[in-house]
């Protein structure tokens, strides 16, 4: 089959690699209909240093399952499925408490023998625990809104959730990427009121807005503190969903969360050491969140979706096929696209 | 009145300061009956450079109200009051949530004009606010009880509130301070089952098994680590209260929390980068507290003292008179006294 492959920074190729088989009794193979590419896939096509054992790319699918191991009880070949970002076995003490990101079991794709997910198919481990079935053809259109739940969605309610987001409840967004987006539309799930979203792509603070942001601070650093305080009484926001990684966007989130307020970070950090010292104790600010255990939201989510009162597909703003992906995370890196949808 | 001073490190010297005196209608005078010597007391005993403007030290007490402004309407003369470590005006928006800390007319001890704790008599600004009346006379046995409510037994629960440490909860208290001490009796009346106390000074870790802790590790570091999540099987305790202030005690706290749980830090930052990098986000851990809004916890949990249930007066193990302070400061620093009473 063919998968993408990354050899060095900015030297991403589409490959011929060994169809997936069956390999344990709780694999199943995936047909991939649908895949993307993410945010975070940018931070090795930054900076990978050249290799000779390229790195399966890809965490966000979903397809048609082709054909499952003797021991997968809860799938059967020809249903649609979405895969979240890590596999679990969704049986184990950390998954019975949503945290399927740290299951016993689990683990990512694309390493250890595991396909990634920007190729035709992919190897699932674990796939009663991972695989979530869809209740929709593979030719639905509601594919590139489901195929969210792998991943942004996901990942930006687990902002809004860790951070306590509820009826009410003041918000800043910071970052205006997919995950930004997709906490925008989690703050309002649960009942924001002032969504305040950080970020300065007019494109896409404006689809922001359409997703339920109140309002748009483009201005960054201080001058954008100084922004969110003006717009909330000089308090800031009780709760700020940090959906950037980087250390600036940390410290700016500091800048506008309320006293007693809490930041939760789901944008991968870039950066070792957080800047929390003497003057956030004094606030008393907690920061939470943390890599998303997208698997536990999936069934909660999929309702909005099917029902049509969110649309988080609209973040993809480009569509390639996979022999084309090369093009697509240009795209994203120069910030030509916000995200790139991919068709096998 | 006589008060005590800190002109250096190691220089605190008791003089005689004005008298204090009504200067707005919200304040009231008391005279102090008992205060204390506080573990943040020791960082400017330690560090404070040479000065001719002495800083006013301590900020736990309790004593007799003598006199009230106009404007003063729950207290009169001859009340029995104890005074939590910072004053505010418990009405505005901050204190109606809990966190006095932030109160928009509250402050410090000691600075602007505000009297320090270790001292004949106090001014307390926004006394109606700040003073909690103690249903027990100037002479009652459990005055040294009562004054932990000053400081050390509510910044002890605020970690273990804020950890959201509940029924059947495990627990790592970091330090055998009396904060650390204070942490483990919250731990147990939020109903947490193994409580775990770290410190090697094994007067202080016996008087914390006497307090609730199930298990006690001596060991600090990698070691301490490995000690903790032998008796844990391997997972860390789901909350860690940090009760020491320094960089060593966040680091092993990271080391001890359980994937998905929460580290509570009361001890004030002596540091101002936390290392919460890649390897935390992915354990998805969430770092709480700060400085405790004292004020918020006193009637909660004076019924535990007034019944005899709790004794966390137990952490003074050495009085002296105002006169001596100097002498409780050096014991203290020198670890020979877990925490000096001053009678004035």
């Amino acid at each position: 089959m063919r998968a993408a492959l990354l050899y060095a920074a900015d030297d991403i190729r589409v490959e011929d690699v060994a169809d997936p088989r069956i390999q344990n009794p709780t694999d199943a193979i995936v047909r991939i209909v649908l895949a993307c590419v993410c945010g975070s896939d940018l931070w090795p096509y930054k900076s990978l240093p050249l290799t000779d054992q390229p790195r399966h790319m890809g965490h966000e699918f979903l397809g048609v399952v082709e054909e499952i191991g003797a021991e997968v009880h809860g799938l059967q070949r020809g249903d649609v499925v979405v895969a979240p970002f890590v596999y679990s076995d969704n049986t184990c003490v950390y998954c019975r408490e949503g945290l399927q990101t740290s299951c016993v079991h689990g683990g990512s794709w694309g390493v250890n023998g595991v396909d990634g997910g920007q190729g035709q198919a992919a190897r699932v481990p674990q796939a009663d625990g991972t695989l979530v079935k869809l209740p929709v053809g593979e030719d639905s259109e509601l594919l590139p809104d489901l195929l969210t739940l792998s991943d942004i969605l996901c990942t930006g309610y687990h902002a809004a959730r860790t951070a306590g987001v509820g009826r009410g409840d003041s918000v800043t967004v910071v970052g205006d990427g997919a995950v930004g987006l997709a906490a925008v539309i989690s703050a309002g799930l649960l009942g924001a009121e002032q969504i305040i979203l950080m970020g300065r792509h007019s494109q896409r603070t404006d689809l922001g807005r359409e997703f339920g942001a109140t309002d748009v601070v483009a201005e960054r650093g201080d001058e954008g503190v100084a922004r969110v305080q003006e717009l909330t009484g000089g308090e800031g926001t009780r709760k700020v969903l940090e959906c950037v990684g980087l250390r600036d966007a940390l410290v700016q989130s500091f800048g506008v969360v309320r006293a007693g307020g809490t930041i939760s970070r789901v944008g991968a950090p870039q950066f070792t050491d957080v800047p929390f010292g003497f003057g956030e104790f004094l606030r008393n600010i907690t920061l939470t969140g943390g890599v998303a255990p997208a698997r536990a939201y999936i069934e909660e989510l999929m309702p909005h979706i099917l029902d049509g009162s969110i649309n988080p597909g609209r973040v993809f703003d480009r569509e390639l096929g996979l022999e084309n992906i090369a093009d697509g995370y240009r795209a994203m890196n120069d910030r030509e696209a916000l995200k790139v949808l991919i068709r096998p």
